[in-house]
């Protein structure tokens, strides 16, 4: 063990460009794991792809929400990218997708305020979103802080209006995800829950700690018997302004104009590269992001950066002639943002296959720098791999991969809990993610070279634990 | 112990921003210190003036290198804003510091090149570096890639030309305060050596893993013995140029312009503000960044984000109503970039003083995501230490810094060391620090909110549990 700590401390202090030098009696497996490790992360800092990888995903693709052109666009340009590293198998898997427009017009204005007269908000449509009439729909703001609070209203309170979601996420947490968590179920289920009580339209405040005049946009779900009704997030400083309003002012008209339109389902396809195990090669190892965007910004840390460090990964293994004992697959999956159907279709045909999933791992919070990951799963798979994780931690934190335990992996790979499939998620840090998250700020130059390069060292260090000694 | 994880789960979870409930009985101080420390962390996101405060110091006052009236600007903002806090104590420490001034006029133009004809660099002067004539000095470029080649090549290689230092922070370097280290004493003492053989001026590659056009500056040291020579700092695409133009031309002329000049040392302060211990008024916790930047940029991560990192411990202290058992001593030190008089004059003024510092803590790498501490002193205390420094690092972890280990604490109270203090500095993520660092870009821009105030909760959770348990 003493040797094992010398190891890890050397690694602390240099990381050094060296080529790591196997150690002479490669007893002990942790000093073989630490070792090649150390290669995963000096040669991500230096001669990963990634980054330019990033850069053509955003600049030369861009947005590429499900149902697009420019989503098919994304497909060849993952299907060639994985082809260019000479992995043994690349190939599509079909999917249907819904297929949502935002379309031209997004507008929305305080009509004969008696402070303000006529007032322009900042707004951008959710997905799944109705258009409203040319002229726009007018009507009165009615503002709510809760759904217990909209569930009072009731139909009396909230027919004929548009309804204000005011809830902000929460920053005393640390963890912006669970800000984002408990504030996010307001702009998926609000507007369904508006228009089963008559209302017109809804209005909901963006889901970002950082007050600025950007809206934030992002699914939300209408049930299949609701009629969808118009609905739109406001920028922050729009969500304060109208606060403020109602502090002073007991009635405001809003006009709210949008002609996004939601047309019929597309096919869409997953993407997959794999490198086929040599001794099991049954084995499947999944890793992946999800190659849609919302269709403002350009989808850099959502998921761009996800999608490159799962290719990082494949590159990785190619630099260091890493040959994999079990298969590895890297998926970029389909719909993440508004369906999953790239998710639901992958495990499908999971289930069929006579292949074993032992493990799948999703990197869908950002290219901030990795702070290690979450996993979750059956009771079964998370007790029996409980201690190695914990093990394994133990290698990663000197890099800066700190955290291992229980908690969200990935919307993509959720469909894989109930084959037993253990799933972890990359944990970057998350204090800026939410500041660019679903908006015209998602853009490649928010993206930090080494923090995304360190993203993929750390999902090819977890890969390869995986593939070195399986899961129980 | 069951009951502890549980609580660290809790926070990990959740770090609700609900006032947090002392348990019904605290016989387990592991408990408190948690309960405390979460509190500390919800208030620092939520009520914190860190970000406020430090955009007074950068756009009221901006840059304020030693020695200039604009140092002076800020121990008045430093005294004022600790003032307003309605602590025990605010005061001056007189210190002489060096007064170096970079002047208006800075080129660096390739002459007569047979490639490019005239060209010009991007460069910034190093501190105490010595002016040119009016005209400038034109010589001939000379590369080193190690100041064993400098050495190699001797007075014959080296009288009248211009040395141009070609080494590059390594990118393999995970800690980028690694590479900075490693390539950082060509900057230091580069120039110095050069002059040494003659050399007539010296142009270092800038300190930075980005490669753009952004100059980073610093200082240079010059034995008293040695008549400093011009030098500064190239960008890093200029230095990219040259080292490439060096590969077809064998010889480049350079005309170097820089009318920096060093004044007469002037009189300037660390500033200091303290809350009186109630058990032990006579053991003193000192913690602190440095007032001065360089004259470039707003000093915004270096080190305005320590400055109010440390004010922020005294705010949150009263924040809490916290009253603590030891005198808690927050310092802004003069002078730390071309000199450290201010960490020096401290240390001098601590030894003749009959209060017993225990402990000294600096924030002075940046206001990035705090990842915990490093620490260091002399053999004794630190070995004394470490154990419980170890039990801290459990309760820190879940609140992201999960860092404790020996290493470089801070310039400024590195003095302290023969005193036998523990020192410590904060570490936060350092991916992008230097990108910043001694350039136009370290600006208040580029300090992220959230990041700036979890580095105000560590800090203030280290003070607050040595303010606790002591040292041993």
């Amino acid at each position: 063990m003493k040797t094992f700590f010398f190891i890890l401390l050397a690694l602390q202090l240099t990381w050094q460009t060296t080529q790591a030098q196997a150690p002479a009696n490669p007893t002990e497996s942790m000093e073989t794991d630490a070792f090649q490790i150390k290669e995963f992360y000096t040669k991500s800092l230096t001669q990963s792809s990634a980054y330019r990888w990033l850069w053509h995903l955003c600049k030369d693709i861009g947005a590429r929400v499900s149902g697009s052109p420019k989503y098919i666009g994304a497909v060849e340009w993952a299907r060639q990218t994985l082809d260019s590293l000479g992995v043994d198998t690349v190939y599509l898997q079909p999917v249907k997708v819904p297929h949502w427009e935002r379309g031209t017009i997004e507008s929305a204005k305080i009509i004969n305020s008696t402070t303000l007269g006529t007032h322009t908000l900042t707004v951008a449509a959710l997905g799944f979103s109705a258009p409203t009439p040319n002229l726009g729909i007018t009507a009165e703001i009615v503002q709510v802080t809760s759904l217990e609070q909209l569930e009072k209203l009731g139909t009396a309170g909230v027919k004929g209006k548009i309804v204000f979601f005011n809830i902000a996420m929460d920053p005393a947490y640390g963890n912006t995800g669970h800000a984002y968590g408990k504030a996010g179920s307001f702009r998926s289920n609000g507007p369904n829950a508006a228009a089963k009580l008559g209302a017109v339209g809804a209005l909901t405040r963006s889901l970002s700690l950082k007050i600025d005049d950007v809206p934030h946009s992002g699914n939300t779900k209408f049930e299949p018997s609701v009629q969808p009704i118009p609905a739109a997030a406001l920028s922050n400083i729009s969500a304060n302004l109208l606060e403020e309003l109602l502090k002073k002012e007991t009635k405001i008209n809003i006009n709210l104009q949008l002609n996004c339109q939601r047309h019929k389902d597309v096919l869409a396809y997953n993407v997959i590269g794999e490198l086929k195990g040599s001794t099991h090669p049954n084995e499947i190892i999944v890793f992946g992001g999800h190659l849609d965007s919302w269709d403002i910004g350009e989808g850099a840390h959502d998921d761009g950066a996800g999608c490159v460090h799962a290719i990082g990964v494949l590159e990785q293994m190619k630099l260091n002639q890493y040959k994999p004992k079990r298969t590895l697959r890297c998926v970029l999956f389909a719909n993440e943002e508004n369906g999953l159907n790239g998710g639901k279709k992958y495990a499908e045909e999971a289930k069929k296959s006579k292949n074993k999933h032992i493990v799948a791992i999703e990197s869908d919070l950002g290219g901030h720098t990795p702070q290690g990951f979450n996993y979750e799963g059956t009771d079964e798979v998370c007790l029996r791999n409980m201690k190695t994780l914990a093990q394994w931690r133990n290698i990663l934190t000197p890099l800066g991969a700190y955290l291992m335990e229980k908690g969200g992996s990935g919307a993509d790979i959720s469909y894989l809990r109930e084959q037993g499939v253990l799933l972890l998620g990359l944990h970057p840090d998350n204090q800026r993610y939410f500041d660019y998250h679903h908006s015209k700020n998602d853009i490649f130059e928010n993206v930090h070279k080494r923090e995304l390069e360190l993203g993929v060292a750390a999902m090819t260090s977890i890969v390869y634990l995986f593939d070195m000694h399986g899961v129980k």
